[in-house]
């Protein structure tokens, strides 16, 4: 990520892969600036790596770069897993069934019962929220908007993974079902050509049977080599990058590349 | 209706039949008020009849009551009727493919062609959102209010007549149907009981093969006895009282009597 | 204005000078399409004077173009006007004191009395509202959105000439003041440079003392060389123009050009 | 509190007098419930003591009384505190930066620029948040709507304790200053009468100077006799009583009485 900034920016960034993949890590996943300057880590609320640098005015280069070992397995999945009763529920669980600032549960809670209370519950019922949020939104980075919430997103019917996320996890809320924002990288290793250009990616986690799922309602498919950065109740708590004053993010680019076993040595 | 107000407040009231129904009164339908003041009758930029009146501070009633005849047929259908090409629209009904206060057709444009995009144009496609309106809204009185608009009925799920009617009309012009917004009585005749409390009722009426027709999306059935007040936008063109100062409305009450043919000499 | 289109397309086209500025054109301002399409006039429920045509797939240019005199005066002020009591509005002015698509006046209501409720009522309540908006507001092309109303942009403090001018009569219509939105030309001429690129521009007329008066809270100063097109409650009612498929703008240009007297023959 | 509840419904219940307030307590903070249940207590990542129960169908009374010993001390007030720069803040801090469900710092940041920045930086930035906040916003119990934003109170200019609450939130995260939502009770002790019906009742604090303060921009003024019960990010994440299910609240009550030192052996 390449920034022009107009003066000295504080600076907060969640752009290291998540610790629960550390074990797979074959090479340090650092954080690197351009200049170089010091770099504070911390740990989020939500047990997440954070970042804070204080950014000097000008031209400011922050990058990372790792390799990591991946099963090369899709997505975990058990369409027999059960949706735990609100009282079975661990209570550190409970916050991710509560309204967000881009899920308003609060509000789509009538709704959400409507059109999916007839679904069977536990998996069935999630993935019936995955393909109404999947064929409802349409994608384009041209919907891209900052403030757009769940409410949004079900009225505009357009948008980008984000968006799908948010939606998919309002509804899941509103239906008892513990739902959290996930961003990381996905691989395209598997996918049909064309691959459009990298970014990062959002996926939500649903909590069934005693387990977080992962559940993918932009691309309603598993998929191989997702790598997890960030946690939270929604975007708001996983900004990659979050400034304190005024800046352009002159460049950008996300990258994958697939590594047989070995090679990189 | 009986109001308290804290000083003299001028107030426009909507609450005459609606001259398309003129022919139909076997009595004068006069506004009354109690004390009596000076009425001054204007025709808005629809063609509703409309009063003004300067009310007094204190107590204050309006009253105005008609013996009608009605044909007693219920409303018209015609499934056959078909959807007019934009460019085939008379000018004057262009303006009720607009969006309007309560009907944020800029908005719900994409949800409005996923939804219904495939059903066949026409009285079935119209016919197909008020199914939809009907069964996705819950009726409820405590859901009843001011500022709720087409948009918000379709995220809280909740609403009175209005705002079934409005969230329909907002699908409707986004499929470039034409579609307006109706107030007035609908008696009770043939209905199972109980009957509720009366009421002032709202609908849409929507332009296909030529001209206009009704449909009822809260009670999505043809009905008996419906009588026409005022047509507009929304509901922010036919308020059947607008009151410019603070009001309390402390006693409302409507009524329809059916009387057979003869019976009222 | 040039369109690349998918499809036939039908359009509604308000680009015309105001008939009220009718007797000032020195040559006819006639609509010109290239291809030539058929045009067809016919007068809104505002009395503004639009063009529908159905134009072909490809590109479609529109353009107008007209030599008007001009007085060379500045917008007329009064700041003696005083503010009629809703009683003695007349009844066509009613409209302008409800709400509309942009302009929530049942939201707004108590903002606008906490705010405003202590000026003076009529000319200098009105200079009040626009002075705050023109201040509150900060201007961005980049800050243009379709679907912005007046509480937005109250709330996001951004916007176009659009925006401010209906943040201006939302409040103004709160305040029991009759505003409507207008559309047109602003001549550059008498302004300091740089002269940024022309546009159409959007301002206000409210109604005091009798008549109706401009304010244009976007400049929020009085200016020469204005040149109405079209009136209506907000944008909703005056789109310059209305596609009902799917559409690209590729240019667009907007000129004005003053001549002196005599020089155009 | 006296539900009634059509079904057995699991709660979760912040009821208790906040950790920080333990060393007060002269008689133990423990939690009833007729008829009697198992309760389950948790400690919520903001780290509020919870409480689980399973309630069963029928009328549901949930109480909880004690004696607290209070200083009889005004709120601390120190109009010297700084306000510390992003890059100073201690990392635990900065998630009340962020936007949360009901406190849209994304939407409103302009506006808060706009507004205070102007204001020396500090103590007294906050305390124009509070006069801001306090003056713009009419109380009123019939105003309450539990989806009710900071930026549908900045609208509206109306709302309950909490509304204020949110807005006064997002104001000053806009500005940069940490700023958490509190619940609990406030004590009339040493306010004029008449008073009020007591209920619970909500304020914030900011981070100025190395630590929290209380301001309370409902009442803007100090108070006696404050006990926390729950902090949080916004109301959604200390709800006093969460039901999942349909439930009603039958009867509410919530009282605090001064005990002269010794008076309660």
């Amino acid at each position: 990520m390449t920034y022009k900034l107009a003066a000295r920016t504080p600076m907060i960034l969640m752009l290291q892969v998540h610790d629960s993949r550390a074990r797979d890590l074959e090479t340090p996943n650092l954080l690197a600036t351009d200049p170089i300057v010091p770099i504070e880590s911390f740990r989020d609320c939500f047990g997440n790596s954070c970042c804070r640098v204080m950014a000097p005015a000008g031209k400011f280069v922050v990058s990372t770069d790792s390799i990591l070992r991946d099963s090369g397995q899709p997505d975990p999945k058990d369409v027999t897993a059960r949706q735990l009763a609100v009282e079975k529920l661990p209570s550190d669980v409970l916050t991710f069934l509560l309204p967000s600032r881009y899920c308003e549960t609060d509000i789509l809670s009538a709704y959400a019962w409507k059109c999916f209370g007839n679904e069977e519950p536990g998996w069935s019922r999630v993935q019936a929220v995955c393909d109404f949020v999947h064929k409802h939104v349409s994608f384009g980075y041209a919907y891209s908007r900052a403030t757009r919430t769940a409410v949004d997103t079900l009225n505009e019917a357009v948008g980008v993974c984000r968006d799908y996320t948010h939606l998919a996890i309002a509804l899941c809320r509103c239906l008892n079902i513990p739902a959290r924002y996930c961003t990381g990288y996905i691989s395209d290793v598997g996918q049909p050509p064309p691959h459009p250009e990298m970014d990062f990616s959002a996926w939500m986690e649903v909590y069934l049977g005693g387990q977080w799922w992962v559940f993918d309602p932009r691309n309603n498919d598993v998929r191989v080599g997702r790598v997890l950065m960030g946690r939270g109740r929604d975007a708001a708590d996983v900004a990659f990058a979050l400034s304190f004053g005024q800046h352009e993010l002159a460049e950008f680019r996300v990258w994958i590349d697939p590594i047989e076993a070995g090679d990189h040595r």
